[in-house]
């Protein structure tokens, strides 16, 4: 299969990281015989600095044409000052929306040999295995009117969804618990919000679709509290596009490792953006040593979820596995007796044991 | 003193544990030779089975004219499946709002002999002691339009703020950091919402008033984060009305205590609003097993905050702290070596502590 790639570098770390997936992309390639073409393009801070908007119209253009992108990270304290419109976040904002990615899937799952770093009492956190699927494209980020009122006294933004926006998500939701475990949290704040009533209610009349699966209701303040008491209680959990930003977040340290979680932005066909979840990170920025397994993984997502290739992702999943198995670990992590090394050292121990 | 205190049991525990409130602050009473009246009126479910709505003209009258209120809890099972502005909650918000309690300030503070109860290391815990202060009366929760739209294809909620709403809770923060560690973090989701650059603004203007406090912003998903990870690096923390939901009980569970927390919500005049932020508990309820601490500590905030009775709210809460480092506890929590006692019994404990 030939796959066109496009590499939306970005800034900070992101620019190192990328690398890493194309090197192990292009070793599942020749092992399996497939061919990808890459095409590199800019977002963000850096496409700011080039040409002075974070989500230049090639940019777009080329991801339109493509099979699948895979994004680094975005955003810097260089250009925080900006306004709203001109910041490097809403380039990754504009591409979602214009690509119609409305499903971001966060998965998050310990790694044995890391979860000493949780903040959590390993009992609490042993066994846990979620999905958090977060609608993307609609609700308070887009939703209009958003303004200031009476003379800058007042302010007002909208959470706006239509029924079909809140269906397919809620579809990808069922779709996605059945190749799971089949339990559902939806959640929402159905004691406050009309819109949550109408999620609500389209849950429930979507559970009779999906009879094998069982849903329960969280409000968001519950899931807030459950996802530290009880991580290992979730399996599939479904919400708005807010919720789901604070709660994947919150989610995503739960493991404590953070720079080891991918996600993955898709629409029904097939084509999605993936991404690691850390960010640009631009403390550690230019030195060489960010962790290049949270955007190895996000290509392991891209090979399942845009390409079908199910077993070549499972197996560079497991050779990350194998990788920290192994000891070997950037300086984010630690592993007792392991041995730390740098991003392009840990991107070859996991090519290697690909390869092996 | 004499202070008119109106008394909302409401539903589940909160029947059970509002008494022990009236006990020991009838202790205070005698201790310091002030006078507290105590009225009783319904909220909530009880409302609705009595009267046929969550907040009965008789009860807003009441709140109206009283110098503070003590609320147990409201909500319940049994009263899940009515229309939305038929709950409980209801009750809650519409009092909240008649009565202009604009300012939720929620404490919250590990007790030495019951961290090991949290979720959460010891070491990543230990030392955290937040204030965090959420907008009561504005943003999504009352905004207007929050309907259906195009024949229910389509909803819409609606985030509104004033800016003087903004001002007054931004107020109130920096006026809590200046008389604690002196640290604010700003919660908002700048990089998206108009309504959060507006509170930015805000924050940052003010803080000319304040500089004596130092000031951070954060994004609410990074708040999120944090909170699990380094609960320990916060002070004082404001934020809007939603995020301030999710946040503030996400902070709860984190020092393993729940049962123990209390809240405030407060206007500019004094007046305010007193609740335990552990809910009706209905599957504990009627059992005498309630833990009444919360409720207790809440009557304390109430005394500080309401009454300006620094010395007399102090006692309380240092009674209840000997009360747990004598090991006595309801079963909701675990001591070593602790005495499992009753609802009645431990509030029995807090009064003698208080007298001795
Ligand atoms: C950068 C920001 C706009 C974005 C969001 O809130 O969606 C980020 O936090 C995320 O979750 O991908
Ligand atoms: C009952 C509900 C409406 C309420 C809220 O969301 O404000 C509650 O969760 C709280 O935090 O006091």
């Amino acid at each position: 299969m030939n796959k066109q790639i496009i590499m939306l570098p970005g800034d900070g770390v992101g620019k190192e990281i990328i690398d890493s997936a194309k090197i192990v992309l292009n070793t599942v390639a020749s092992e399996f015989g497939h061919s990808f073409t890459f095409h590199q393009h800019a977002i963000g801070g850096e496409a700011i600095d080039l040409y002075g908007t974070p989500l230049p119209e090639d940019t777009v253009k080329a991801c339109q044409g493509a099979d699948a992108i895979l994004l680094g990270a975005v955003g810097g304290k260089k250009w925080d000052s900006l306004p709203g419109d001109q910041r490097p976040e809403k380039g990754l904002l504009g591409i979602r929306k214009t690509l119609g990615l409305f499903a971001n899937l966060r998965p998050v799952k310990g790694y044995r040999s890391l979860l000493h770093a949780s903040p959590l009492k390993e009992e609490v956190i042993k066994g846990s295995d979620i999905l958090l699927i977060r609608e993307l494209t609609g609700g308070l980020y887009f939703g209009k009117p958003s303004e200031r009122r009476e003379n800058g006294d007042a302010v007002v933004d909208t959470l706006y969804y239509q029924r079909n926006e809140m269906e397919r998500i809620i579809d990808k939701a069922f779709e996605s618990a059945r190749l799971r475990k089949k339990h559902l949290t939806s959640v929402d704040k159905a004691n406050v919000l009309e819109s949550s009533r109408m999620w609500r209610e389209i849950v429930d009349e979507k559970s009779r679709e999906y009879p094998d699966v069982t849903v329960e209701h969280l409000l968001v303040d519950a899931a807030a509290m459950k996802l530290i008491t009880q991580p290992n209680r979730f399996d599939v959990i479904v919400t708005e596009n807010l919720f789901g930003d604070i709660l994947s977040d919150e989610a995503s340290v739960l493991t404590g490792s953070l720079g080891m979680l991918p996600s993955a932005s898709v629409r029904s066909d097939g084509v999605g953006l993936y991404e690691p979840v850390h960010g640009s990170a631009p403390d550690i920025a230019g030195q060489g040593i960010a962790n290049p397994l949270g955007m190895i993984l996000s290509a392991a997502m891209m090979l399942r979820h845009s390409f079908g290739m199910e077993e070549e992702a499972a197996e560079i999943e497991e050779a990350v596995h194998d990788s920290l198995e192994q000891g070997y670990h950037t300086p984010d992590l630690q592993i007792k007796g392991g041995k730390v090394v740098t991003t392009k050292e840990m991107t070859e121990v996991v090519v290697e044991n690909l390869t092996t």
